[in-house]
Order: C-alpha cells, then structure tokens, then sequence
C-alpha cells in the first residue's frame, strides 16, 4: 500500500513537471521537444534505465525505450506517457511515430544533451520538421525541488551521514585509501544506497591536495590528512559530502587549516539564501579564506546543485551570474590546497527554504583525530 | 624504479598508438582530428582526468586540461603532448593555440563524442577550418590490445575473482540485495579495485529475470537465483564478470536451466576466435541455446569487447558483421531470463589470442548452492 501510495504521489508530481514543460515548449514558440537527457526524461517520466527517448507536444507525451526495459517501463512511466517497447533502434522507432502526430512543425532538441552523431540523424531523418537547439529547459524546471524530491535528498544525506559514522570507527594508519573505500562503501549499501553518485574520493596526506583524486594504494600515515569526499544515492536523488580528518594527532598549522575552512563552510551554510546571486553565495566563504590570506588556495567554486545528478543546476562560483532558487539543494564546500602537504574541504548539502537555509547533512564539522 | 620503468613502458606504448593514430588521419584525407572522448584520450595520452581536449597533425600533438589537473597532466601525460594547463575554457584556448599551427585546413572531429553544443563551437569559433566527421578512428586502434593493455585486464579480472571467491562465504538467505553488493564491493577494493566499472548488479528471485537489474532491498530467500554481474578496475582497464547462484539448493528445474546456460557459456568460450565474424561468434552460444527450445528467452546479444571501457567494440551479436580482430579481450555472456521467474547468465571475459581464445576469470562455472 504504501510502495503504491509513494508511486502515486511520483505520478502526480511528474505530471505536473510535464504541464510545465509544456509551458516552456509554448514560450519557446516550439510546437514539441525531443528529450534524450537521461536526467531530464528520468525526472519527466520517472524511467530509471539508460536507454530512451521522450517527445513532448502540446497533445502528445511519446516514451520510447528497448525490450530490456519492457518490464521496468510499465512499472516506472505507466500512464504517463506512450511507451513505445523497441527491439532494434529507437531513432527508427521515432521516426515512424512522429508523422502520426498532427500540428507538428518546429521541433526543439537538448543541445546539450545529444551527440553529434544523433544531431545528424534529424537533418538526414527529420527533414519534414525544424529543428531548434534548446538549453537548459528541463534544467531549469529541475532547479527548484518538490516535497517528494527533497524528501528522497534528505533520506541520501542521512544515508551517507549514516554510512560515515559506521566508518569513522574503523579507520586507522596503515590502511590504504582503497581499502577505506572498501569500508566507506559497504556501510554506504548497509545504509540503503541504491549507488555511488560519482566515484568515491579517499586522499591522504599530500594526495588530499588534490581536489579530484580519487583512491590509491597509498597507506595512511599518522600526521596524514584524510580527505573522504562521497554521496549517497536513494531513488536517484543524490547527496554529496566531504569531511576531512587527521590520523593521529593533527599540528598545530593542520588545525590552523582546518578551522579557516570549517569557518568558512559555516558562514556561507548559515548566509547562503534563495534569491541570492551564485557570486555573492561564493563570496560568502571565499571572501573569509581570503582574508585569512589562503584565497589562492581556493582553487575551485563553492558550490553546485545537486539532486537527480550530483552536479547540476544553480551554480555557486565567482562567475555564476545566476540567482539561487527558492528550493533548490546545493553543496557548500570550501577548501584550502597547499600542493606538496595536503589539503581541507569540508562539503555540506544544504535546502534553500523560504525559512532559511537547512542543513541537510549532519555529521559533525569539529576536527576529529582518528586512531 | 619499477614505477618509473612501468611508466616510460606506457609512454613508449602510446607513443606508438599516436603513430598509428597519425597513420588514420592521413587515410582518412585530414590534416588533423580533435578529439573529445576521454576514453580516447586517455589511451593516446595516458590522462584519467574528466575534463580534456587532444588535438593531433603529423607535426603536433596538443594537450588541454584545466587547472585542477596541473599535477596529474605533468605526471601521466608527460612529454608525449604539448600539455596546456588552462584556468577558463578549453575551447577559448584551443582556439587560441590552433592558428599558430601550420597546413592545417580540413580536421576531423569525433562525432560520437561531441555533443551539439560543443560542434555548434567548431561551427562558430573555428570557421577558418574545414570540419569533418569522424567515427571510430580511435576505437579501431583499441580493439586490439597491446601487452600491457592485456596485463592490466587480467589483473582486473583477477581482482575481480579474488573479489567473488572473498564474497560466497558471507552470502546467506535474509541479506539484502544492497547488503550483497556492499559486501562484494568491499571485497573488490580490497582486491585493489580502483573503481566499479558499471554499477553492480544483485538481482535475487524473479528480479534475475531483468537483464539490467541493479540492487534493491529485496532480501535473499532459499530456493532465490541470486545473481552477480559486476567488474574491476585496475589502471583504468576493466573486467567483467557474472556468476549466478542459488540461495539453498537448486530444484530440478533451476538446474536444467543453469546448466543450459553454462554448456552454451563453455561452447563460446572455448571456440570463439580472432577472424571470426561477431555474428557467427554469437551464434556459438545462440545456437545451442535455441537447440534445447530456449531461444526467445536469451534476449540480448552474446557479448562485447572490454578495455578502457567496459562496452567497446567488438560487438558479438546476430547483428555484428565486423571480425573479430587478433588480441581483443571480448565478454562470453549467454543468459536465459523467464520473466516472474528467475534468470541466469554465466559470463567471461576471453583474450582472442593467436593460439585460441584465452580465458581470464577463473570463477568456477559449476553451480553453487549457498548457505
């Protein structure tokens, strides 16, 4: 009852995602759009595989999907749309479908979301419709989060919060990286992640200097800083968090460090606000690291949206002109990088409310001494 | 030492790919090729990263990546490129760098790797060349792999058995599909995994019978199929690999089925060779599995090449015209699936070597009745 009740509310809201879209598609004077986004057709259908194509009209909603997926279409997409079951190619399946669709004549595609290769295919197999590169339309749409969806993010920040208390324990020097991959993971699965958003990061001493590491074979050294930057994944809403600790006792210019970034990390987490511009929600922690005359060492941007991907819209960055919507979920995560000795980030969620930003992720931010 | 030896092996491997590469491009009647795929780019070059762009003539090999992989860059790809280290855009600064090259006028670009947003560029910044599409230019050099492209595949099939012969003994009826794969995942990090090539399937019960199931909660009861389909990465080469148990003991009718599937994996395996089409490879298993009236339950297609990506080309599928080539690494994974009821599938990966096909995952095949 309650897995229908859940799928229900999915429907309704998705629903409504699709009458907004429609009135997107009218504001861009389209008479329809190809989706080949898989986010995008993922959070206008609630299809989860990785193989699909989605025509939206005024009149129409056309879902196209191959025969692996016969099963999981009718359970995800129902009545949703069309669903078109194909055994050979979906492209051909489309354009046999779309002639039968009456009013149709100038046609909007995801510029960002389709390869060269299958741009052809509309000049060469579509050449009775306009073709209309369009950005971001879905994108947009997918800023601002529901109830169902920030549910779904708060349930995979307490699952990665969850996962890294269960680890926390058992870390000690001697370990390599991946091996703490190995534990983070497993206590990631015990708390119900469905996946790993993006590969999980574990950087210790100088390699916690680099901002994309991910895990090595490097054992962890007492006196190392170890960076561990992951997320959790529950109904493919994502979270994203970093926290970085000490093996051993931390030096006095770790702690120096580290309390510039957590310091940092709380002014923007308790400053950031719908409404604000990307810029000045970046200027919140980067202005502070730059006073404490680390800014060079701030190498990357504050902040991205997270929810069906792990990065995606607003963006919080020194050139992000955009402003945050009401209800989006971004990351806040700043760090200082001294190449050669390591490196601090210390990366919260956090929900832009009407009431004020809330903390979605809730391990603690104090500096913790492992082992 | 050994590192560094390993390292000048790489270069002096990619070295000889770029020439090969080199070769292509003047058969092809282009003065150069942009490449964006980082696959691609990754076997020429060496780099891991995410972001990148490689851009080869006969006279100059250009590397751009941004600042975050100012370390990386210098360390992996070294001096086989003209590396750049840019802060804003890599386009801005491709487009920079290109007019200082000489006889350049028609270049080639990689149509299935480039996204329209990004050949709308070529179109707007790059007028002063003529662009032409390319496919497959470098995916042909990786279809035959070299001696160490065939070391690191081992090994990640290697890490990929250690990792399942770790697992069997903690797998027991009332653990959760997630919980299997948290304790497979760990097992395979601790097999030096440095990443999950595609997320992990743990498909138990009549949920066997999706061919692209990943893990739920569903919990293992006795008389459940439960199987494991998952991969190792190791140097970014990839392994692929899926076991299919039961949870208690088999009934008759599990067995027959288990070992319909294991004979047509056994045939394949040990009979598909380099010079072979991909079809009449996939009929090996095919055949037989349509001989004992099981046809319309093997749904998908025999099997596909490994490497830097876990699909790559060779196809082996009723489709597949192509020939396999002398020293591709390909999967061997015949499947039945009786929707509501269970599947199985037994796959292998499988050196096409010139003495006869080469197998590189030693799991057993016989059927394993656990717990």
């Amino acid at each position: 009852m309650a897995e229908a009740t859940a799928r229900d509310a999915g429907r309704d809201a998705r629903s409504l995602r699709l009458e907004a879209l429609r009135n997107a598609i009218e504001q861009a004077h389209l008479d329809g759009l190809l989706l080949t986004g898989l986010a995008n057709i993922r959070y206008l259908t609630g299809f989860s595989g990785t193989s699909a194509l989605l025509f939206v009209s005024q009149r129409d909603t056309l879902f196209l999907t191959d025969f692996r997926y016969e099963t999981q279409a009718a359970e995800e997409v129902g009545e949703l749309a069309q669903v078109h079951i194909e055994a050979q190619s979906l492209w051909s399946r489309l354009w046999a479908l779309l002639p039968t669709l009456s009013g149709l004549e100038v046609l909007g595609f995801e510029s960002a979301h389709i390869e060269h290769r299958d741009f052809q295919r509309l000049l060469e197999a579509g050449t009775r419709w306009q073709w209309r590169p369009t950005v971001d339309l879905v994108e947009t749409l997918r800023e601002q989060k529901d109830a169902g969806e920030l549910a779904l993010i708060r349930r995979a920040a307490d699952a990665a919060c969850d996962a890294l208390e269960a680890t926390v324990p058992q870390l000690h020097a001697g370990m390599s990286e991946l091996a703490v991959a190995g534990v983070l993971e497993r206590c990631l699965r015990e708390a119900g992640s469905e996946g790993f958003p993006f590969p999980t990061i574990v950087a210790s001493g100088e390699r916690s200097a680099l901002p994309h590491a991910r895990s090595s074979s490097r054992e962890l050294r007492r006196g190392d800083f170890l960076l561990l930057d992951f997320g959790a994944e529950v109904s493919g809403y994502c979270s994203d968090i970093t926290r970085t600790f000490v093996i051993g006792r931390a030096s006095d210019e770790q702690r120096e460090i580290y309390e510039i970034v957590r310091e940092a990390n709380r002014l923007a987490a308790s400053s950031v606000r719908a409404g604000m511009k990307g810029r000045d929600a970046d200027a919140l922690a980067r202005d502070y690291i730059e006073r404490c005359g680390h800014g060079p060492l701030f190498g990357h941007s504050l902040g991205h949206g997270i929810g069906l991907e792990v990065h995606e819209a607003p963006r919080l960055a020194r050139t992000a002109e955009g402003v945050l919507p009401l209800d989006s979920v971004v990351t806040i995560e700043p760090g200082i990088y001294r190449p050669g000795w390591g490196g601090v980030r210390v990366e919260d969620d956090v929900h832009l409310a009407a009431r004020g930003p809330q903390l979605l992720t809730r391990f603690p931010r104090e500096l913790i001494e492992l082992g």
